[in-house]
């Protein structure tokens, strides 16, 4: 059986490299999670469990991919940003997206049964879907997660306060959101503290902030570093020896992937952690105790 | 907290529609699962368990993915081939891929207890990369099927030989190879024959065939229908009644989705279904008994 | 001086292959042709010799270009249909579209002074953007050239009709625009033929119908092809010998290139012509007498 | 006639907008400009007027596209930089191109009569093609703007070495090109001066350099500014008041287009002309004198 005559079909195929020297940003989202979170009682504004399992698969990801430097989540969706001098899979797209995505999946669903271990899954299993965007600078790059937490806030006053008309206050849910359509951050957290003695500011940081997740190692003092102008500058990957490019994995390798509640808007987030940027491993406490 | 500083982020993103009128085909590979297939010992050349866990997920994706009107699996690949009129998603290239690979990853890992009860999974779980490619027309799609299934062929006909040579013939994967390279089909055949008494045509067919996945219907008297012609020749989706758009639903909801290992290179195949091309839901047998 | 050092900028190429086994349509549309037409004083409805400098430019196009199977224009727009075998530039889509506006442009200027003796060109210039556009199926292309010739004849119409109100009704133009809005093909007939005594029909069918342009042979007895058919079922390039291509190149090569004003929504059109969707050469009148 | 039922062919059109915040560069080629520089007898190792007929319609180029910031033309090719912050056409790349390419090829076969006053065109006209590509960083940009004067100082050194062997030593092309294989600079130099008496740098700027076009204001002392880093950090185009945006397109459109022959790999051009990367108007000298 010849194979050759059918093999033109592979000229089908077309590339899809995403820009060289561009952040590269893999967003995913719960397919359905409306429906799939009623399937399984999510408590309402915010379930823990399903924020922890999100935030365990998110870590498994990042762990998995080094190529990966922070990841931001909220709810149900994740962003995954990739170093501007990455190389994996060439760059290809759907590569990179799949790889991320089918990762993700794959432990949300294992790790299901540590984080709901009284509601086993069951078809239709969750799913997630993704796509890649390219950042330019590291502004834009960091106008996207600004984008994203600013989001988390806006969405999070709102339903806090959406809940607790409802929880709380016994209003149907027509009526609450009616209730809260053109109210301002300030109306909100009036209501929240006049109608049920809610301190916003005293909420969970997990639920106001997000989750975003990085190698950690010793915190950097701000002012010393110009980072972002550095990294801008560079235009392309720097040339290393293959001693130094094992010295660098190794020491990412050893690195602690933490998951923090901070947040990522201004700029010593940025400023402490240079190698957010730079890719450069940083220092010391980083290690993992083992 | 002003988002709309920030999203002006959103215009990053690039629009990725598939061409319309195409026939889209995704396919996911399993990533390292050479390195995979060995940490949870699968049997050479084939593992029986491994493929069924591969069709149990490919076929929960068929089902919660009505536009694909065709699956075909092999080793650790699986193509979907969604209808030239599909719309899903408005034929976003990195909504479909993602949703693909993240259905089948999610099934993967979720019937992996079933088909594998003594060996739980563990970190680094197994996970697929995906991408779709265009087809233009119903050759294009066939071809690229057959292209496939031979492919299937050459390598089982090479990986029985290989392991025969090894596993019952004691010699080193080394020299087995270098016995191996340069030989013809027959040589193989002949090996098999010769050697360990192995006539390959009774080897089973899901090695020899892989495995196709569809919705089954009562089967046609080939040369009735011309369906590759007129499916062709249709330019754009059928505008259809909502009547008849929710019928078409039902009769494929009812539809039993069935896993054969059977020759799709051959015009019969197709010539007997060919409600595979036209996306026309079938005839009778198809009820599911429930 | 090391050039090394700079050429990791040719990495930020993307590649732009148009999907193979696809008819390629590149569009030109004049730029500023409203302003360009009112410097050099066109003729209103239509300037009979603009639409001769349009086709002049064209046919020169298509005689450069062999791998152009047929081409439509009206007004400043010009529409150029690549066979969708053709592998010219490995179908890279700037490469394609960039030659085709280029020469166009390039004829467009140097023949300018035989149509226009009396008004020399002065800055700004002239000049044509372009885009590639791939249709799948013969009926897509079809469909396409119906779509451009249904367009001419409705914007002709309304032309005609609001070119009659002002030069010879001696009515504004706002007042015309205004008497005109939401009239149908009907309305614009009668008010041609009773107010101006003009039957549509009767007008020059390079304005009512544009222009067509094709390599010429001898026409066909419809009904006897089935070429869509055959075309659309073509997977790839047939592979011929070398000197079967030799052959075809000098038979079109000698084929007239003409300029005709047909009706292309038709079946007639093309069944007469199979040469034009088979991209076989035809027979005999085509010969050029030199 | 109904023109709906036609109209879904629209659909088939893909979006190709060029990432933002990304310079575009547009670098346009003769085709088939070996053949085209025989017919008309260009002189070797350069033809002054071809340059300038060259230089000519890229000045043109720049004159009618105010968003392009600075051109780079060497023998039949030429770049054009569009800023980073530009948003003609919303950025769609064939738009973009085919506007670039044919204004090009217009002026070209315009003014050609001026530099070729005795050989007028003739069929096959010249023709250029063309493509974008898109730089994140100043970096990468001024890269590429190195890598094409860097291309041009090693061919002109090799023709002018080539073409001097040939036209004053008497030598056979193929002679001259065994000669040649493998030298250095160095080596060519050495050639010129020992054999031929020439000093390369005496060579005029034109050919030795190439030709850089730009918008002519008053030079700012280097080290005074740090445009690069400013422009890299610039994530999104900068909101200005309809006034000011007036008042720049003026400064602009008064602005003294220039051609000139200089070093652009070193930091002094760039420094010296902040205005090409910041995109804002310079002051004085440029405003031409009318």
């Amino acid at each position: 059986m010849a194979n050759s005559k059918f093999e033109y079909v592979k000229n089908f195929e077309q590339p899809d490299k995403l820009l060289p020297n561009t952040w590269v940003v893999v967003r995913i989202d719960g397919r359905g999670f409306t429906k799939f979170s009623t399937k399984y009682g999510f408590e309402k504004p915010n379930d823990k469990r399903a924020l922890d399992l999100m935030n365990a698969a998110a870590r498994a990801v990042v762990s998995e991919l080094p190529d990966i430097t922070i990841a931001y989540g909220v709810s149900d969706e994740y962003s995954f940003v990739f170093h501007k001098t990455c190389a994996l899979f060439e760059r290809r797209s759907s590569k990179i997206v799949s790889t991320v995505v089918s990762t993700f999946s794959a432990y949300y669903v294992h790790y299901w049964s540590t984080y709901f271990p009284e509601t086993p899954l069951s078809p239709p299993l969750p799913s997630f879907d993704g796509r890649a965007v390219c950042y330019p600078s590291v502004q834009n790059l960091r106008d996207y997660m600004s984008w994203r937490q600013a989001d988390c806030h806006i969405n999070n006053l709102y339903n806090t306060t959406f809940w607790a008309l409802i929880q709380q206050g016994g209003i149907e849910a027509l009526e609450a959101e009616k209730m809260l359509k053109g109210t301002l951050a300030a109306d909100k957290n009036e209501i929240l503290w006049s109608k049920f003695n809610i301190n916003y500011n005293n909420e969970s940081e997990i639920y106001k902030k997000g989750s975003v997740i990085f190698r950690d190692y010793e915190l950097v003092q701000p002012g010393t570093h110009n980072t972002a102008t550095e990294v801008d500058k560079q235009a392309q990957p720097i040339q290393q020896s293959k001693n130094q490019v094992d010295k660098e994995r190794k020491l990412r390798g050893k690195a602690q992937i933490v998951v923090e509640h901070l947040d990522i808007i201004k700029d010593d987030f940025w400023d402490q952690r240079p190698w957010l940027l730079s890719n450069k491993p940083g220092k010391g406490k980083a290690l993992k105790e083992t």
